[in-house]
């Protein structure tokens, strides 16, 4: 184990930049920890004349990704590509085929060819090493599959896209639109041109799958996945939130229920005093409740070039040193299949908000149609109407725990009865 | 690495049973994960009769924790005896001389004896692992020793005495005196009878020791660690605290400096915004500040039976794994020296009561003087006394970043004057 490791890098964007400043600047370090050298021989990106700041003349570079991956003059792969397809795969497929391990950030791959990439790392006896693709710099991955192996867990649950926190962030605190967050983080380069990736929860779900199979040894099925989007989200909410001692975020949920682990990403209303509550802006957060740990919290950067590279260098000195764990914690062959968790069987509390028309005993036929379906209501709130004419009032209603079906059959009867002037918006309850 | 590995554990209180507990219930995950049988084949403790809900009878006894740490029969010794001498120092010696892997939660024994331990388990090539003995099942250890491995971290600073956090966090919600909230902490089995140890500081300041060895490659050295306790802390600081926009809490510190690494312990104001603030009640948390990852925290409990135990059990199944890194992440020939950090030196800012005479011109006299000393003032607050004769008015003053020295000589100066009718209360502030 005293020879050099030689890694070759694949994308050098701003994550893979920030790789190779790391490597150079901890390599002192990182050989004292790991008692080997780490040296980059290989690099494969676009184009190789764009000055990085830093002197890569003495590397070689390789047009195909594959080509370096299978090169014999490196030992570890590093892709940073991104894409669930093309040369991301299949340099991957290629590094693991020859045998030599990888590293990866890249979720959407994993979402879609994790359970094929790591039957492939055991045959070839490789590592497939990944920590930065689910909270970026956060350890979440090593943590449940190190850090928790005396655990049985029972949820883990997180705020694991920065744009969707950082929208619902900035629509509470400063009382702005949907429309107007989202602009300002097109701006800043929180968000893409066309944003629906994570504003709908899809980059949630290819996370949470991710962690699902970590914390539950479940097979990685982003089609077992439950997903909604923050576009919902109003302001009314976000203050109707607030009263009732709750904040919005856009949650990624695994959890174990007598049906199976439960997968879905959606809104959800979390106790103002969580420590996830807490968490404001593009910054992530994973808690994992377990039976002998009871709760653990990892708060931390969720993106960014740095934060992310942190967590590819630590995944390369981790196999530097050694380290082989099955990738998702189990081999393959011990990993269950993924059961669909339809939304319907959910069990927990709701926040309805309706616009009743202004009737009289609209609220009182409102009530009875829940508990027609034997729901029980922790409170119910009506407030005058803002509508200039004040023929519609708002009614808020916070369930105890109930199911989503008897929800959405009491909130059908509600629509028949021409209670209501609009669709009704259901925000679930996540309780510590 | 197919053979079963043998564990042999000294000590079966509350941790101890919670530890066999554990391994017993996730055995076969265990095995999976680690690709290993994990058996408990020796125990060694005083009560060989009680009952501890498990059976043991199939198990080898040891009177000696030494003789079971010696053993031919284990492979792996696990330490929950506790103390920094005697029966604890004298086994976890003979496990590591006889090449046997130690786990262990003493975080004293490690702060007193840490780097001769480490010392010896290089030599004879044994593990030694202690994620148990900092802040109970927060993975605190593996995350500095492993995944941050990248960075080069600045700060480390965290609550790391559930005693003490319990104690200020009802002081302050429910207006209690330290008196009758260190009463109910030992009712409640939280404090010790004579609860010193945890109040004065120096549970945290080993604790500290511990993390400021992992983070920054220093030697451990309690005797470089400043330390000062809560017993002073009053309500009128805490309420003082929460007007300003902090929260005081007991952190262990230990950052990078012009001067070395500078180690202390003491009550501190945090941002009330802060991710350490939220921290209430028994609960441990520990911010790392680092170059790649910018600012990272964990949360989770601090002590326990079970969590300790789930900690103890992540190393065993490293342990089984095969995963090897040197105690303190660096060898201990790399480890540099701890440098003394007298607190004369610190810089930072600085809350500080005072109960002025209330003659005219008190708190002009205490501005001069401060300003003498070169101390910019962020606020000054002077309010009505409370004394029935009104003769003394508090004086609450909020320093910019300035050095401990100055604001001592400043307070010598203010105390010679005559202005002042107690000793004055000074707590550092800790900015993210």
């Amino acid at each position: 184990m005293s020879e050099v490791l030689r890694v070759g890098i694949a994308g050098l964007g701003t994550v893979g930049a920030a790789v190779v400043g790391l490597l150079n600047a901890q390599a002192a370090d990182l050989a004292a920890r790991t008692g080997r050298k780490i040296a980059v021989t290989g690099v494969s990106a676009r184009d190789a004349a764009r000055d990085r700041g830093f002197d890569l003349s003495r590397v070689e570079w390789f047009k195909d990704p594959s080509d370096l991956a299978r090169s014999e003059k490196i030992d570890l792969f590093v892709e940073l590509i991104g894409g669930d397809e093309g040369a991301a795969r299949a340099s991957v497929e290629a590094a693991l085929g020859a045998g030599k391990s990888v590293v990866t950030a890249n979720k959407a791959l994993l979402a879609k060819h994790g359970l094929q990439l790591a039957r492939l790392a055991e045959t070839h006896h490789a590592a497939l090493a990944f920590e930065a693709s689910v909270a970026g710099g956060i350890p979440i991955v090593k943590t449940l599959r190190e850090g928790l192996a005396g655990n049985s867990i029972a949820r883990v649950y997180g705020i694991l896209n920065g744009t969707c926190n950082y929208i619902l962030s900035r629509m509470e605190l400063e009382g702005l639109s949907f429309a107007e967050c989202l602009k300002d983080a097109q701006k800043l380069g929180y968000a893409e041109a066309d944003p629906t990736f994570d504003i709908g929860g899809f980059d949630t779900a290819h996370k949470l799958a991710i962690l699902a199979a970590l914390a539950f040894g479940v097979k990685l099925d982003a089609e077992a996945i439950s997903i909604e989007g923050i576009q919902d989200i109003s302001l009314a909410d976000l203050h109707a939130a607030r009263e009732l001692g709750y904040r919005i975020k856009l949650l990624g949920v695994a959890q174990r229920t007598p049906h199976g682990v439960e997968q879905r990403v959606h809104p959800t209303m979390v106790p103002l005093s969580s420590s996830i509550a807490q968490v404001m802006g593009v910054t992530n957060a994973v808690t994992v409740d377990a039976d002998a740990v009871n709760e653990l919290t990892l708060v931390g950067p969720g993106a960014g070039g740095l934060a992310t590279a942190s967590a590819v260098v630590a995944d390369i000195a981790d196999i530097a040193r050694g380290i082989r764990s099955a990738p998702f914690g189990l081999p393959v062959e011990h990993l269950a299949p993924a059961e669909k968790s339809p939304m319907q069987r959910h069990e927990g509390g709701y926040y309805i908000r309706l616009s009743a028309r202004n009737h009289i005993g609209a609220a009182a036929a409102i009530a009875t149609r829940m508990a027609e379906r034997g729901i029980s209501l922790e409170s119910i709130v009506q407030r005058r109407g803002c509508a200039a004419d004040d023929s519609v009032v708002p009614v808020v209603l916070v369930t105890y725990a109930t199911t989503e079906a008897s929800v959405r059959e009491a909130l059908a009867a509600i629509v028949a009865d021409g209670h209501i002037a609009e669709k009704p918006q259901v925000i679930r309850i996540e309780r510590e």
